[in-house]
């Protein structure tokens, strides 16, 4: 395992290299959209690829990370800028309603992109026959997050539809917030020998979903993860400024697929210890009755992070001085081969390869 | 009428005369939402002034321009901000689609505070089953759309809902611009005396999409006006400065939704001269047989402007001297009083109070 770093040549072939492998397996061939598109694995990335990527193609599109990144005109300053829609079923969900989670994860994506989360959009699509007092009571949950985050939701826009044509509210939130200027990070900027950390606790707020539809009749009380990400985000930047490599909050599709993008993207391989996440036991018993990789599913409020091997401990202790880090760990690291490839190593010496999530869907889960 | 420029403190004192006199009309009473919800007429009005805007309030939400507009990170630049939600049917209507009004909304919102369209994101709810073929269609639909306008998609999301809990899609943009520094413009800016101009013919996207429906069976070809609004914006703006005091682009609710929000915002009266108003006479026609005030109709590539009255004619001259603003006029005036209300003047010297849209919705119009 070489330390070395890699040239820009290097590191662009390496991509291409990547590219070729999986040259087809972007193409979208469905004819149709299935709820596996939405899942955040493999088909949302064909899809994402096949076609928004493929036709919309521009220099900062390309970079395909979570937040948009550019200088605002030509002041030199770096803004960030991100979208997200909310069709999370059910819209009320033990440690959160469809309000608080659409304003943390705009301001989750503005954080993984090293940027101080500032102004907000909402724009709400309505069913027909919605309740006003669910639709207030969902709005208050919005103020309450921004306010709790520090942004402030500055333009929106309501539609409404028949009834039929949507399930209740849909929400989209955007976002804007200057880049810090500590902050150096992409998902193709992982090195040979980083170590990767993730914030705290895997899987919770996938497992809230699904138990809250009662897919899963258990007595547990397991909450939704929730959580705006911004300050455990420039605790770590402000400790290991342009050491930390890439940030990835890893919502729909789970760790796996946040560690496959940035596998991907940096033409790297990148291992885990499965053993090394923290999680309930709660939440493990569920994933097991499920039939599930906790890995795959989704989180609301986590971190993952690529570190250089020697500012590493230093990160775990600036993720575990933050409250919403306590639980921080050291999963994983990045090597050089094969390239694209996440493997998840077991306690007794296994391996598997951990790929994004592939066929059954977890549909609507954000 | 006088035309003397009034005090901040005098334009403050109005705007909260015309609050008392609506008080109450902004509190959302139904208990569920409706269609005309969606309007853009009054009801539209009291769920975002009766939920929105009061759970949400902040000093740049609290303004309810078309975009937000604040300076990014202490650089001295404005930057202006907006979203909007499409949700209009048919997807594919006479002069375009979803998509390229998706693109054209967002790029209008920014040209009428005055910024210049850079950067938009892109987010797309589909339904399972939506043909992946429409989807390539509406996608490189909103690309042609973007290049003409000279903007990019940098950033978006997709979603997938189950089948019966959506339209085929719904695609919600964001947009992000630099403001131009010749800009002064707000919907509080009207003065008494100034000049209020169109810069086309009115109510062709409206008339397109109900005829698209098939609710009228007539035998002519009126399409949708959907085009992009930032040229002929620019042209007007760098003819006459901070002496354009107010634009709007009028669209869902129509011209009357714009002069309304002018007339509060300013806490001014409006009278307009309805035969002034450029309209393609099959448009008028079927307005007619519809039942519908052309004043109520959607357009998605015109302009409302507002000017000081001794530029009225320079900036008549800047918008037909565009290719978007041929058929330009100037169609009424800002009065004292009373304030917060629209007029419409007729032919033959009667006078009508112009109010938003009420009751009949006109749902999913864009």
């Amino acid at each position: 395992m070489s330390r070395d770093r890699r040239s820009l040549a290097d590191a662009l072939a390496r991509i291409e290299q990547v590219r070729e492998r999986r040259r087809g397996s972007f193409y979208l061939h469905d004819e149709h959209i299935t709820l596996s598109h939405g899942s955040g694995g493999k088909a949302t990335h064909n899809l994402i690829e096949g076609v928004f990527a493929a036709e919309l193609s521009n220099p900062i599109l390309d970079l395909m990370e979570d937040s948009a990144v550019f200088s605002f005109n030509g002041t030199g300053e770096r803004m960030a800028f991100t979208t997200d829609s909310y069709v999370v079923h059910p819209l009320f969900f033990p440690g959160g309603d469809i309000g608080r989670l659409a304003i943390h994860g705009t301001v989750n994506d503005l954080a993984v992109a090293g940027a101080t989360p500032a102004y907000l959009s909402a724009a709400v699509i309505l069913e027909e026959g919605f309740p006003v007092s669910d639709l207030r009571r969902i709005v208050a949950s919005m103020r309450e997050a921004a306010e709790a985050a520090g942004v402030a939701v500055v333009t929106g826009d309501t539609k409404v539809v028949e009834r039929g044509k949507a399930d209740g509210l849909y929400i989209n939130t955007a976002g804007v917030g200057p880049v810090r200027s500590d902050a150096a990070l992409s998902s193709a900027g992982a090195r040979p020998g980083d170590r990767i950390l993730i914030s705290g606790r895997i899987a919770e707020h996938g497992v809230a979903i699904l138990m809250a539809r009662e897919e899963l009749l258990l007595e547990t009380e397991i909450e939704s993860d929730t959580a705006p990400l911004d300050g455990v985000a420039a605790a770590l930047l402000e400790a290991l400024g342009s050491d930390v490599h890439c940030l990835k909050d890893p919502t729909r599709g789970g760790v796996a697929s946040a560690l496959n993008e940035i596998a991907i993207r940096s033409g790297m391989a990148l291992a885990v210890e499965e053993e090394n996440f923290p999680i309930r036991a709660d939440v493990r018993g569920a994933c097991e009755i499920l039939g599930i990789d906790p890995l795959h599913m989704a989180n609301e409020g986590k971190l993952v992070a690529v570190v250089a091997p020697e500012r590493a401990e230093e990160g775990l202790e600036a993720l575990r001085g933050h409250p919403m880090g306590r639980a921080a760990a050291v999963v994983g690291e990045v090597l050089d081969e094969p390239p694209g490839v996440v493997f998840a190593r077991t306690g007794i010496g296994g391996q598997r390869v951990l790929d994004m999530l592939v066929g059954d869907a977890l549909p609507r889960i954000c």
